[in-house]
């Protein structure tokens, strides 16, 4: 006998095809779904329509925006010469946060990664070509992760905007701020020795 | 500046209220809703208005339930002798996949816990009091957790069903299965000897 009710369990099955939710985790907030007030439960599936039918993909940067174009790129005091290239939006909140950086950015949504079947067709490259091949743009920063898929996705990208004449870059790789040199890995290691600089 | 569209952060801000999301994993869960196909994210609001909508607490033993009785107290092959006395609906799941107690259940949907502001008068004490009252039950087992919260709730129901004719038992405590003496905690040993039993 089952003794879960079915919309819970319902509930629970859409919990867990989140990412880095399992099973007993997504019964867990299936179940405190139960315990909010009516409004509560109301206005978290309305933000969920809201945000799924409202916000999409700026039509210059692919940044998630509401509008046709997202805050950064209408932003007249933003320096239209240089494009950050990332990952995914989140990317960019992190760059925002520093606030050191003024110029604009590109949204890839995803890396290139055989493994996971994503082939360089389904990122937004072909926008960034054509941003790119506008003229107007100087430097190309290649802000992808330090991973396996964020090199190889930053070389895949590099090697295409050869033929124009701007210059690619990529952010600096190292020791990070507090790190003790025992833990640090081989290759972070390695990578900091290499592009050591004079004091 | 804000980077992140409004619906978004709103988004984000629901699912970090959920129990052990923080601000990190809600904005990832809902960059994700953002990937769903439009049927998807219609079908993840629905099934959290549904399930909070149809789902209520069973007029009998309190677990959650789409009926008015739930399948556990409305089937007449359980023994109407024995309750079993969990904090949550997800014990009663817990028990039942054992597939060897066949008494009913009563929730109490939480614990006496002073520090987080639970007093008794917030638990479903009273229904499990009435039913007890009622005369056709002979033992109530109390299988709350094995925790500070969980034993004083157990202690604290003894006490007001001493005055019935009924059998008040507690889950048993000792090393779980497969456990190993070298790292069992004091208290875990401590319980495990004292209720040695004669092989």
């Amino acid at each position: 006998m089952n003794s879960t009710a079915l919309p819970l369990v319902v509930l629970s099955e859409h919990f867990a095809k989140l990412p880095g939710i399992g099973m007993k985790t997504a019964q867990r907030l299936a179940y405190h779904v139960m315990s909010m007030s009516d409004e509560e439960a109301r206005s978290f599936a309305d933000a969920i329509i809201n945000a799924h039918s409202t916000v999409k993909e700026c039509s210059v940067c692919c940044n998630l925006t509401e509008d046709d174009i997202c805050p950064v790129c209408s932003d007249d005091r933003r320096d239209r010469e240089i494009i950050c290239v990332v990952e995914t939006p989140r990317d960019i909140a992190a760059i925002e946060r520093v606030n050191e950086y003024k110029g604009l950015y590109h949204v890839l949504h995803g890396l290139i990664s055989p493994m996971n079947g994503v082939g360089p067709d389904m990122l937004r490259i072909k926008q960034l070509i054509a941003r790119v091949s506008s003229g107007e743009v100087k430097e190309v920063i290649m802000a992808t992760d330090s991973t396996v898929e964020g090199e190889a996705t930053a070389m895949y990208v590099s090697k295409l905007l050869k033929p124009f004449d701007v210059s690619v870059t990529r952010l600096a790789s190292g020791l990070p701020n507090g790190a003790s040199l025992e833990f640090a890995d081989e290759v972070t290691l390695y990578k900091a020795l290499e592009n050591r600089s004079e004091i």
